[in-house]
């Protein structure tokens, strides 16, 4: 690229929120990143750089000497620059250390001791504080001298001389309050807030329900130690509902995730063989239970010919009823307790779907199944309605063991949506074909 | 409840957050529930309002008089206060009207006028507004002066006489400034907007990506007529993302959405039966192909016995195929042009499984069919060698399926959602059999 064009695109980079630069880079052989980046401010280049996937980072840190580095780590938001700090080898991690300050040392050594999956571990210390005592005006300068441009200012917390969360003002009220007044008299004392080893899940559905830009966190002596901000919560919302839908498929789900063309090979084959062969392996029940009626289903071929319509329609019905339950639990509508209510619900509206798709099934049976000879003693309608009746019953059955199931297993203190979809399928065939193959041979043989 | 009791209720009520009253007064009998409200004030009634389930609004404004309901009613955030209109009767709405001030009266009818999936059905009019040639320290006293509880002041945007949007501010960057400073030199003029006809799901996907606490929303004179704040962003988001597990599991969407246990039966079955009878019908194609191979059911009962182990892995690898594919879709990561890669993919991560699945296959029919009666011209050993190939064959093309056919239906503009789990189940159930038996009839025949 031409000098000239060089500085059209800068200039036009330089328009653009930091996302998108970042998106744009991500394109570019990584020194011409480095050069493109330089041109920024290091506050923007700390907000592109954090913006980048994790291998660019990785690459550009690499062809950064450290000290250069060191001055864009500094401006990264607190949590993201702990993140990354981790993600580097001890060797890294010590060529980086001799070029911070110490209190940036003491942060990011600080936020790196939480696991991931805590409120610590997604928290950052971009916050304001100012003190109980102070008038507005004295607020608004303590908040003027000590916030650099990456603190959150929404709510200003009010802290004691031990660092304990008295309360907090958003800066709209210290805004709109008269100079004069005293931090005390537009001091919110009643604040949500997470303690540092709360789940994160827990932390964003606080953020969640209570319409927060932010949530103040505590250790166990009660000390403000940090925020998460409701972006970071959106986040962790996103990723754990796309990882349950990856549970109630049936895919594990790993700790770092890489986009669907990224992610190697080897890498999908392990997080899908792991369900596929339970499945299989559990499936040995269902070859078991048919192996049982092979003498009945070498005099009756029609019943092999049904065996996939059953199977589908009651992991269809199951599978449904069990989504369902699994959402209902998971915003807490529904708790164990309700266990007959949900059964009496289902038993309902599956026995409606089961008049439905009975009808259907015994003419789907009449119709198909016409010209297959039958053993004289049966005539054709008399076995498109056992059929009809075998798969009415599946319906209800799949649709009750597809709600019970999830109940039960969180009642347990396992996780609900590892028994939805594929495994649900493979529990309600057995159920399926033993009331299959039992009506039959009640009623044919 | 005793006097005393009230006391100790109202004293202990006004302290919570809006939400956790709203949720303590869902318990109570609605002239209670008015009681306990009635000690409020006015602003706070509004936001205990406004959490309150459809129901109980309902229930609330059917008892109060009007006068004292649009008290209320002025003090709720614009957004919600114009979706409760609309929950109205003509009659309602024809009562309520004469009490409200004609800015109100105007505003909802305003905010009512635009469809519910738009950036208008969702967005707020509770912004504030500056002028580019102002000071700091008079923006801030216009912000003082028309900045009354409700209005969101995180950003404060900038706008010229016409009401175009020129540009926003911070309220942070505003106190941090000198007051002497102009509007124009800490002015940013690259904001990220939505237009009042965009999907809701657009606009919230937009406050995800740039981490925005509201994104304003303008009209098609670039006129600024409203913001879209990051909780209803969030609200949106969990929506869709709830809605698109039910579409996947072949659950009707509804526009309203009540709890499972408050849905009625008929409802639920509504929801359910569209789906499960148009997958029971397609399933006659199976039934049909079946029917063909009735002749070597008859012969080989062996082979009906693994039908099941076929139908369940397929389906199973089918839909994971499928999960990640809608998930890399939605997210914006894969585009229909990628089909070829994503192609290749599965079909290398498929053999893989499909190598360790036949395996098991094997074993599982050579251990279950030990005592199966073969026609002497075939070993055991051959029919689990074919039903193994079968098997394998089976989990290659139902991930390649499973993963190519979500692509497809979004590049003909569906919802790829709509052909996840059930519907992939059916249709590579189709392709199995006729894999299953065309190589059983080849080699076993």
């Amino acid at each position: 690229i031409q000098d000239k064009a060089w500085d059209k695109l800068e200039a036009l980079l330089s328009k653009m929120p930091a996302i998108e630069v970042a998106e744009a880079l991500q394109a570019l052989e990584p020194r011409k990143a480095l050069r493109v980046l330089s041109v920024f401010k290091m506050e923007a280049q700390a907000s592109v750089f954090v913006d980048l996937p994790a291998k660019k980072q990785e690459e550009l840190f690499n062809l950064l000497d450290k000290r250069r580095f060191s001055k864009i780590f500094q401006e990264m938001p607190s949590d993201k620059r702990a993140d990354f700090y981790q993600s580097l080898t001890a060797t890294e991690q010590a060529a980086l250390m001799p070029f911070l300050s110490k209190a940036i040392r003491e942060n990011v050594l600080e936020l790196s001791a939480y696991p991931h999956d805590t409120a610590g571990g997604i928290m950052n210390t971009d916050f304001a504080t100012i003190r109980l005592k102070m008038t507005v005006s004295q607020a608004l300068e303590k908040v003027r001298r000590d916030a650099p441009s990456g603190k959150m200012l929404y709510y200003i917390y009010v802290v004691d001389e031990q660092k304990h969360l008295v309360g907090f003002v958003t800066l709209k009220r210290l805004v709109l309050a008269e100079p004069t007044q005293n931090v005390s008299e537009i001091l919110h004392t009643e604040y949500i807030h997470s303690m540092i080893t709360d789940d994160r899940e827990e932390v964003a559905r606080l953020i969640e329900k209570y319409d927060l830009v932010a949530i103040p966190i505590l250790n166990e002596y009660d000390q403000l130690v940090g925020i998460v901000s409701h972006d970071d919560a959106m986040d962790v919302l996103r990723k754990e509902q796309s990882e349950d839908l990856q549970k109630i498929m049936g895919i594990r789900v790993a700790d770092e995730e890489a986009g669907y063309l990224e992610t190697p090979v080897m890498r999908h084959f392990s997080k899908r063989i792991v369900w596929l062969v339970a499945l299989a392996a559990f499936g040995i029940i269902s070859g078991l239970v048919l192996h049982q009626y092979e003498g009945l289903l070498n005099k009756l071929v029609v019943l092999a010919v049904y065996m996939p319509m059953l199977a589908d329609t009651g992991g269809n019905a199951g599978s449904q009823s069990s989504t369902v339950v699994i959402q209902a639990l998971s915003v807490g509508e529904v708790k164990f307790s309700h266990w007959f209510k949900v059964m009496l619900k289902e038993a309902s509206i599956s026995t409606m779907l089961a008049i439905c798709l009975g009808v259907l099934a015994f003419a789907k049976v009449a119709f198909l199944s016409s010209a297959t000879e039958l053993p004289s003693e049966l005539s054709l309608s008399y076995v498109a309605f056992v059929i009809a009746v075998a798969i009415s019953l599946q319906v209800i059955s799949s649709s009750i063991i597809g709600a019970l199931l999830p109940l039960t297993v969180k009642r347990l203190g396992g996780d609900p949506a590892v028994v939805a979809s594929p495994a649900i399928t493979t529990i309600v065939d057995i159920t399926g074909l033993m009331i299959y193959f039992g009506l039959a041979s009640w009623l044919l043989l």
